[in-house]
């Protein structure tokens, strides 16, 4: 499909991708490209088998490639795009795996003008609590949703190729505006994690704390789990998204203040009524993911 | 331990403690008790050997029992505890297994006029979302913690008896205050059930639900896992702890302003500040119970 991948952040993400296209015969050829500062992770995929070779030097990376994969944190697509400005070739497809897409969108906007033809925004939505190259696998994105968010002027053929490379690896792909996709990831991911980080921050700060933690069971680990996430990547992803998660903060805080309400007012009845319709609702999702 | 005990109300924790205690002999016969609705449950607990036998009236059910376990609803108890009122005999222990504490107490000053010197209440942080005694294990106690909280003039030999009962079934036993109780369980559970039930009441709310559950990936699973408990359950639940809870609400309104705030401002250093303080806590979390 490819004849040289080229994939800018060999970590748990672009490293799968490398493991998997690699598994399902997508590509001849994986270039790693990272910092300085990545060498020694670089160095670990290079013996891992999970790339072919890696270099510090961008020009080096993207020479002959015709796919060239971003899969840095979000907030340094931005600077990714002005490196590789100078090298942008028209023979070469360009994507990025940001978990926000209006910000990579308008990134590309700022650097190049407008955003090239050949860039295709993509997310899969897939991940884990660790990190790393050392945390890759091969199959990570099968059977997990994929976003395409293509804007006007973006060239079919070259979605057409990501959608296919990316259904190679395994994965269901949808394309969808990028307004569309960052207010429906605000909603399912990005508020859940805030929820989760603001819980236990908050109880984290009680005196009491160690002993609070003592004696939480199972659903409060569960529920918990998402605020091991790593900071700084979630720190970008709400800083990236704010426009959409701040109205959602705020319908959250209104429906916190519904039931605060029926608490103060004991009305049973529509207190149960919320748990139930929450419980319903939640069927439907899991009806939904169980036939994903 | 005990020669005779019986459970009112056979479900998942009243049939666990029944399959439980007769698992590590601690008694030599099992009677359950119900309403008449109660009676395929109960007909069903006999046929899978969890009771030894079975009846709708409460007065044969407490006859020559040496142990009474309360394991019905929460809002159910004040009621059973008025029934049992003119049967009450001081050769036996009471005891139940009420999420709330507080409220257990209070209904027993209203029924007795002061709680019973042979009442001890008690709590075990287990459970499951099913419910029934189909859904009912022999082993939902072990490791898991167990708290008694007697009042001024429980019986001392009485908590002692049923701290043995428990540690016979696996569970690890701490004795606290009533309140204290409260407050902490309101702290790890009942504020993240709320916390779960509103946020999937709002996104299930909205028009595109079905689309924005179609994208939601496992960590929403995880996180929403809780909001699907008994509605009727939590319903109590909330409603006797809501003097603990409802401060709790207000601190993580607090909690998600001062966040909504850090993102208005871009304030990403606070941001990455707050999800590493959540993060650290967590962990500390995960390394108590783990070692649980």
């Amino acid at each position: 499909m490819f004849k040289r991948i080229c994939i800018i952040g060999v970590g748990l993400i672009g490293g799968s991708i490398a493991r998997s296209a690699r598994q399902q015969g997508l590509c001849n050829n994986i270039v790693g490209y990272g910092r300085k500062q990545d060498e020694k992770n670089l160095q670990a995929a290079k013996r891992l088998g999970v790339i072919d070779d890696y270099t510090l030097e961008l020009a080096e990376a993207v020479q002959g490639t015709d796919c060239v994969v971003i899969a840095t944190p979000v907030a340094s697509i931005e600077s990714i795009f002005s490196q590789l400005k100078p090298l942008w070739s028209d023979d070469a497809i360009y994507t990025d795996v940001g978990s926000t897409k209006g910000s990579v969108i308008a990134a590309a906007e700022r650097v190049f003008g407008r955003v090239p033809d050949n860039l295709v925004p993509a997310h899969p939505i897939a991940g884990a609590e660790q990190s790393g190259v050392i945390a890759s696998v091969g199959d990570l994105f099968v059977n997990k949703r994929l976003i395409i968010t293509p804007v006007g002027n973006t060239q079919p053929e070259a979605v057409q190729k990501i959608q296919g490379f990316w259904e190679g690896l395994g994965s269901l792909v949808s394309v969808m505006e990028v307004q569309h996709h960052d207010s429906v990831l605000a909603a399912t991911s990005h508020l859940p994690h805030i929820l989760a980080f603001a819980l236990v921050d908050m109880l984290g700060h009680k005196d009491e704390q160690s002993e609070i933690f003592q004696y939480a069971a199972s659903g409060f680990k569960d529920f918990t789990r998402i605020a091991s996430s790593d900071p700084t990547m979630w720190q970008d992803i709400c800083t990236a998204n704010k426009d959409e998660i701040i109205p959602l903060i705020e319908q959250l805080k209104d429906e916190l203040d519904k039931i605060q309400c029926l608490l103060e007012n004991d009305d049973s009845q529509q207190l149960f009524a919320t748990f139930t319709y929450a419980r319903n609702a939640r069927q439907r999702f899991l009806d939904q993911f169980n036939t994903n």
